[in-house]
């Protein structure tokens, strides 16, 4: 059986053109800094969002890690929205890892709101724990590929300012925000101190994601990431998949957006409470009636569709390159079956 | 200058009572399980809440640190209110020691609401970090000595049952809880699977805390009580000042919130935003016309009276068992005078 | 049946004149750093070493694990000889807590040859890890209480500064180094940056233990202390008894060093393999044919001595002052008797 | 000018037929485990080493660091040598970000003796931190390339054993050690309970090392690479390289080996002191009257010449098949030029 695959943006896979991209790759040892397509990457992401250092890493846990970890010591603390990526889908590896102290609050589609934040932050001293560090995710994966204005953003990153504190973007999907927005990438570079990006999502690469920090981070970063198991000889391969999708797979993310779009109307057509798609991610709040998750997901996978169980009532699709509108609509049809029982 | 010291219920100092019952103490060397004073004042509280086990540590912040990770393990998650003594005022040390991962949300007067808990427990799966353990505090240092309903409490442990997890409750000041409501110290030990209790404050002992927990943690605990450096040898000498507190300064802490009462009252009169006091906490919110915490607390210095600032713009005082009505007027005073500049 | 104990010298138990003393003792919130017992002891003890700066800690693990943690960054190195107290007896604290790497070497009653010192110490580079600290341990406890030539320390010393790093000595047992061979304390003093002491080993305080460090650190070990559970309140009361300690009990550890030396003779007499004691510990090697440790240890316990099983086949034997002659006496009698099964 | 590069067998880089293997290979989203070529890798891998369960990682500090701590609980510790690569060269992960104590002696070579080994593992008790895991390396690369005897290794596992503790093999050239000595790799399989191999050395693909372990770790190994951040998707690519490598790069190992004992013979008659080389590595220790090993590395690389200085006195030079005969004379005239300044 074809499998049409809503899971996630991950599952996409490099096409010939990017295969034959990576196989003329020219590579060095990037342990010792020394791949030129690294590098190349490297300084081609920076620029793209304006930031003065960027740093390759097999994935975008380890981008997110090494920008908390830099920048948090141990005992530290990092303030996030309680459903981000990096309490969710991390593995505790900020706490675990890294000694960081999380603290977050509840927010509507996972966006903080700068009220909130103003009575998160806290200012240190002797006997109190203060905040080192501020995360957004943009776009928002749990809260269903939502986006943050930039007005928002800006909002936050005035409060976080005038704290004298740094502000991280997980910006995984951040292509996404880019594309459905219009807000250049820089607009958004200009915001944050630190921004992990990720080449292995809806853009297609096979692996890898770009932390971005300032420059005075290097030394640390390489250190860190040799640490954590990320310093990888020839990833010049990798980086050349990635260059080629940034080169080419930036704006398609339109299209992935408009099945996202169609796929909502189907589905609420067949009765189910789904929310209109920002980018790329279709969230499906199933009722009590309905089979939970895990029932669904179940039964569509038997219909040769897969998608996510994101919760116990909540079915997860991600639209992607590899999926086109008539696999959209394979899928809403096999959701409505497995409703059904 | 005698001071008024209103800054906490901590500074409280044993009288020549307490004292004669330390210095008559038989002791043994607790690492061996061996002081017999401390081994009684264990059964004793363990007693007086129902609990299965107690272990005797230096500190409150040791008693809450060893239900947690005993209890959550490195990369696991710890829910709790964003405001909580455990991620305000224990120098991030679950994260930072143990490697646990702290959600939270923000909750007014620090007390959770059922529904916002139910949002923020997850239950794990091979990409999803999982829920482990949820915390409540009571009394709620940050909240102002607020105390839980216990409807509200008996909501929480329903909820958390549901989900298969422990409850533990930061009870440093639950004393305060059971004098200002009538809740039977049985009637709280009954919903928690760990629980700290505080004999230091309040209580007026020079020093120590007692956790609670399942007995079958009992040697873990005992070792990483000893890994944290609270391996005391004699510890019999602070066990017996902790007894005496226990069996004469319970019933005692009506008068101290009678106080806060009192205090509350002169500062309103004096025109100042203040809550009306659940129990011993008085938490004073300043104007913007008015001078900082900073500022206040400084001040009140100069004039003999001691006071926390407990936020940029939030003043706390705690009554206790050495500060007489007296003292409360004189500190009214003192604050009314520092706002004035 | 009362037991003599001569598993450790922790056992000691404070008399009436200690008692009376810490009865006596004038106290304050030493999370404040407000006891002024305390802030004494602190003083004296600096003084009594010509250390610039001192802190009073609940146990000696905490005090070692502190000096360790200020002093090696999560990820750093501490050497030291592989049978340390810090890497035997502290449940790995170093590394679970503050993520700090040990390195270490075999040698010959726990005493580091600076030979193999300089053949571990390591320089660090972008790919190497370089070590931090180095710790030497006097007296030490499983070397069998050996002790350290000044020459030796000297040696040390000076290697250790060679590379421009910090040298740390747990010094649970210096005293009874500094009566064994007459060296001053402060001539002890002058070699380590850092400096744990015990109070309640052979000095027979109930509990207690101070740290040593440049006085530049001591926001951070207080910090460390409350985060590691040991922000007691009004630890004046255990201060006092530490006072009394070195006021009255250090030059009578000379008793003690007699009474090892007394037991090791009978031992030896009785048939078994036991080292000159250099201090008040006797290690007993156990034979081939002779029961394991845990053997002899029930035994002499059924028999009312009570020794440690220190290793498979070693037996400790620990002289402090709650044993006389007549103890000594019977605990190789129990021990003889027990090897004969 | 072009560069003869013996810093490392890391710097190996692709050739046109591996190239050709990677962008044919079939991919999927190995997160998910759904990589086929991932898939077949791992069990290629396992079956080369007659073991169980293989998992591939992007780096050989991941294996290594996914062992320990997939085995060794935080506060736990792990035995192996002092120039270990896991202590000298893995920015002390295993303490840092898993907990783990790590406990060394001093071996010549790199090469653990059982008597020391017997002296080192420790029986945990109440009291006392017991080992968890013992680990080897092989071939040993701070000893230069040293090669453990089968007959020392089957000593090792027999004590090992005896004591119910796993056994790890940092086998990253465990491929050198095989081709050396004929030993089949399914003996030295036999002995291990985890065992981590690099596809990137010698062999000479891009990225990729593979751990191996018993089954029932599997669930857990994954997670843990996640929290690393080694969750690649499509790694399919990088294991195709690995693949390729396996199938053609193992038994040339052999021409490293000559090359590297050809260049020790140049070395010596040039005045060195060079030991022989067992593999593919060679040390060369500088005497006092030459210049220090960065001032060596820093003319080489003036010469053309890469070499990497491995300690203060200490060059090392590692053959690969990217280096032939002619590199090697090359580099030893570049180092005996560089000697005389
Ligand atoms: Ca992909
Ligand atoms: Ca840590
Ligand atoms: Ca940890
Ligand atoms: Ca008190
Ligand atoms: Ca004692
Ligand atoms: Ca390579």
């Amino acid at each position: 059986m074809t499998f049409t695959d809503l899971r996630s943006d991950t599952v996409t896979k490099p096409g010939p053109a990017m295969r034959a991209a990576m196989a003329a790759a020219e590579v060095g040892d990037d342990v010792y800094a020394e791949d030129p397509t690294v590098r190349a990457l490297e300084e081609y992401v920076a620029d793209l969002f304006g930031q003065p250092f960027a740093l390759f890493t097999p994935t975008g846990v380890m981008a997110n890690q090494l920008a908390v970890r830099l920048t948090v010591p141990a005992g530290g603390e990092l303030v996030l929205d309680a459903d981000a990526h990096i309490v969710a889908h991390e593995d505790g590896a900020a706490s675990a890892q890294g000694g960081v102290q999380t603290r977050t609050t509840l927010s509507p589609r996972g966006l903080l709101d700068p009220a909130d934040l103003a009575r998160l932050i806290r200012v240190g001293n002797p006997y109190t724990v203060g905040t080192d560090l501020v995360a957004v995710e943009q776009t928002h994966n749990r809260g269903g590929g939502s986006v943050y204005p930039l007005e928002r953003l800006t909002a936050i990153r005035e409060l976080v300012s005038g704290y004298g504190l740094p502000l991280h973007c997980d910006g995984a999907r951040i292509w996404n925000a880019h594309v459905a927005t219009g807000t250049p990438l820089r607009g958004y570079g200009a915001l944050f101190d630190s921004l992990s990006v990720c080449l292995s999502k809806g853009l297609g690469a096979p692996a890898g994601s770009v932390l971005m920090m300032p420059a005075e981070y290097e030394a640390e970063a390489r250190r860190m990431r040799h640490r954590m198991g990320g310093g990888m000889r020839q990833a010049g391969i990798l980086a050349a998949g990635g260059r080629y999708a940034l080169e080419h797979h930036v704006e398609r993310l339109a299209e992935d957006h408009e099945h996202a779009r169609e796929l909502a109307v189907l589905l609420r057509d067949a009765g189910f409470a789904v929310a209109d798609p920002e980018t790329n991610i279709v969230l499906v709040e199933l009722g009590e009636r309905q089979p939970d998750a895990a029932a669904i997901a179940e039964r569509c996978r038997a219909d040769g569709v897969l998608v996510s169980a994101f919760g116990p009532r909540l079915v997860r699709l991600v639209t992607h390159m590899d999926v086109d509108a008539a696999g959209c609509a394979r899928a809403a049809t096999a959701i409505a079956r497995a409703a059904k029982g």
